[in-house]
C-alpha cells in the first residue's frame, strides 16, 4: 500500500491490523520495566487486588496497540505520529489474549499554522480474542499534506 | 510513606518523582519491540523526518513516566490504576534525557456507582534535565475508600 497524505483520508475510513499474543512472561518482563506493581508481576499478589488476576499493564496495551498500528494497514506518509491522545482501559488484558485492532477515521483537518501538514482524529479500538474491547484510544495524529506538483 | 485513601488525597496537593536516565539503546529497543519506526530506530533516518533526528516513542516517554509515578511519592491504598487518560507529547524526549514528574491532584470524587471507591483526578507533567515539559497526562484513577473502622 502506498503512503498516504492528509488529501488521501477520508471520515469513515477504516484499517485494520494483524494480531499479538501477549503471553505471560511478557507482561511481567514489560511491567517490572515500567509499571512495578504486583498486580502485573505476580499472580498470586493479583488475585487480591482490584483486577482480580495477572493483568497487563494498560501501557503495555498501549504499546502493542502501537505496534499492531504501525505495522497495520494504516500508512500515512511521514509515520504514525501522535500530538495528543485520550485513553481509556476498559477491560484486563489477561496471559494468553490476542490482540488486533479496528481504526476509524474520525476527522480529516488542514493545520491552521503548519500549511504542508494537517491533523487527522482516528478512532482505534483495540479487541481481544472474543472481540472484547480491552483499550479505546482516540489518537490526534499529524500528517502531511501531498506535496505540489512538478 | 503510607499508602493512602480517596479521603487523604486534597485538590492541589503536589507529588515528586526520583529522576531517569533514557539512553540511545534503550530507545531503540523500546521502539523495535513497539514503534518500529525510523525516526525511533535510526539517527540518519531521523535525521529527515518530523522529529529532525532520533527520539522516543511517545508510548516509551509514557511507559517511564508510569515508572517515575509508580516508584515516586504517589502511594494510594490499591496501587495506581487508571481508568481513563489524556496524554499530549510537547516535545521530544532525546537519547540522554533525564526525565521526572511533578504531579497535581486536580480533583477527588467518590464513585456514584460504587461506594468503595472513588477517583482522582491528575495532572502529571514529565519534565526532562532543562525542566521542559515532554509530557502531559491528565490520569483518571481509581483509588479505595478508606474502610470503616472496627
Amino acid at each position: 500500500m502506498n503512503k498516504l497524505y492528509l488529501e488521501d483520508f477520508r471520515v469513515g475510513q477504516i484499517f485494520g491490523s494483524g494480531r499479538l499474543r501477549i503471553d505471560v512472561d511478557e507482561i511481567k518482563a514489560f511491567a517490572a520495566a515500567y509499571d512495578p506493581q504486583p498486580f502485573h508481576l505476580d499472580e498470586e499478589a493479583a488475585k487480591g487486588s482490584f483486577f482480580g488476576g495477572l493483568a497487563a499493564s494498560g501501557w503495555h496495551t498501549a504499546a502493542l496497540t502501537m505496534r499492531l498500528l504501525v505495522t497495520g494497514d494504516f500508512k500515512p506518509a511521514g509515520g504514525v505520529i501522535g500530538a495528543s491522545n485520550q485513553i481509556s482501559w476498559t477491560r484486563p488484558v489477561r496471559p494468553g489474549d490476542e490482540l488486533r485492532l479496528e481504526g476509524e477515521v474520525l476527522e480529516v483537518r488542514p493545520s491552521k499554522s503548519r500549511p504542508e501538514q494537517g491533523l487527522i482524529k482516528m478512532r482505534t479500538t483495540t479487541l481481544n480474542q472474543n472481540d472484547e474491547p480491552v483499550q479505546i484510544l482516540v489518537a490526534n495524529l499529524v500528517v502531511p499534506r501531498r506535496p505540489a506538483g512538478p
